[in-house]
């Protein structure tokens, strides 16, 4: 399950609540669009942001409306105790695997993060995807904290952040030599992620996927199918793009795209967060017609 | 009332919930040494990783205990929504004054975080305590963005991290010149706490002074009355805690130092959160010992 691509979708949420319909016809999208598996309520799903009850319903409403994709439900929180209960939530809705971050507030060392996973996989029945993402964890992990994780039961994959190709290669063996085989290396940072796929990488945990899947996919395929440089062409293309995710953050990119395609409201993220900028939103828009993504 | 002491006290907590009256104990020893104000739910208060109801019983058992020493109480939260309610909840519990600290899962920009302050502000009818701590939030502050904040109704204070005494005096005189005079400003991180208070501050917003409330108010009086020398040597005789403070986190040393003097029990702070390990423990017996601190 924990191979090709994995789209991450957003979670359309205001101050009332989740968009409910939004958010079923965005994982609808992406089940048709045969992507290999969903990734509900990850970083790009707001997760961090919605109640126990929001998320219980996201994951019920995520696993009907993909079908036969697998999905995979992120069960983050900054206790303990709450990422167990999610992770039962998780798998009574019927989830192929959960996603976690060793979210922070008072910053973690490793036995710390170590003993939360060790807490959360001894509980699990579905295989977790270990969810590396400084960015707003802003917990390092190291290879040999990585090597620990991944020997526990139930863990499948590791999601690891961007990285320059030259980089990801280096990191993904350094990786494989401490993890064990069944355990898959996926990577994120959109724009680095054809580095990671070309440098070893068995997934794409994609936040460009979640909106707009079949443009992944094409990336994703030609880097399975070995054809580099169609891959490298088809994600240097979106290069426009990537500079604004890095520039604003892809979830903020991601959301105003949905308002664009009209598959969600505006505003759709929870405040404190806020949409992008007119400036920036004008700047996107073209962009996204340049590339033939808009409507 | 943001001047002088402001005791930072544990919220001493399990998997089975507060320890209710181990916290009330510990808000009636701070009334009881006469500090300037109580932080209730800062950051050692464990603030983010307790429900709605835990924070407003701990509101309401603050204010009661503490008797007419004011109380200020940490309403950070992810989202907007929940720090509105969470400042509805401090004011019905009698709360003084509030503490807001921007927390973060998605970085957050300047104007995401001016909108925080602005909405909350907006809704309070009592003063606010902007919490500058990037450890914990890695929101990083400007001048011009404490200057903006500082400018909105309600705010009374600006709680900063710790800098060095040079660096201290610069940047309170920094930010004196961008805010209003009425907004006190108080420094944070202990071991360079008195640097801040011979470098301008006007509060000290202790970790130490909510265990040991009698050293950190004995720094504090000699600074006020001008005499660096003492302050300094007061401050300064405390090197072997404040080494151990950055090694482990003023929040874990805290715990332990509430262990050995039999005010709270083992463990007390939430998983993923680990207490000292037993070699760390052994060091921390000893210094308090040495400091005549421990039991």
């Amino acid at each position: 399950m924990f191979t090709g691509l994995s789209a991450f979708p957003l979670t359309p949420t205001d101050e009332s609540g989740i968009d409910e319909l939004a958010f079923v016809r965005l994982i609808s999208r992406l089940a048709a669009a045969g992507v290999d598996s969903i990734g509900a309520l990850g970083s790009t799903g707001g997760y961090a942001y919605l109640s126990r009850e929001q998320r219980a319903w996201a994951a019920r409403a995520a696993v009907e409306a993909a079908g036969i994709t697998p999905v995979i439900v992120g069960i983050g929180a900054l206790r303990t105790r709450q990422v167990l209960d999610l992770a039962a939530d998780a798998h009574a809705a019927g989830a192929a695997g959960v996603l976690l971050a060793p979210m922070t507030y008072q910053p973690l060392n490793d036995d710390e993060v170590f003993g939360l996973y060790e807490a959360v996989t001894a509980e699990l029945t579905i295989p977790l995807v270990v969810y590396d993402n400084p960015g707003t964890t802003h917990v390092a992990f190291s290879d040999e904290l990585h090597g620990r994780i991944a020997a526990l039961p139930n863990v499948g994959s590791i999601k690891i952040p961007g990285l320059t190709a030259t980089a990801a290669r280096a990191r993904i063996a350094a990786l494989r030599a401490v993890i064990p085989p069944h355990v898959t290396i996926g990577v994120s940072g959109d724009w680095l992620a054809i580095g990671g796929l070309l440098g070893g990488a068995d997934a794409w945990y994609s936040v460009l996927g979640g909106l707009f899947p079949e443009t992944a996919m094409s990336i994703t395929r030609a880097a399975q199918a070995g054809d580099s440089t169609a891959a490298v062409a088809a994600s240097d293309q979106l290069e426009p793009l990537w500079a604004l995710f890095r520039r604003h953050g892809s979830l903020r990119v991601m959301s105003a795209a949905a308002e664009t395609l009209g598959l969600a409201a505006s505003p759709n993220l929870p405040l404190p967060l806020l949409g992008l900028d007119p400036v920036a939103r004008t700047e996107l828009n073209a962009t996204l017609r340049e590339l033939g993504l808009g409507n």
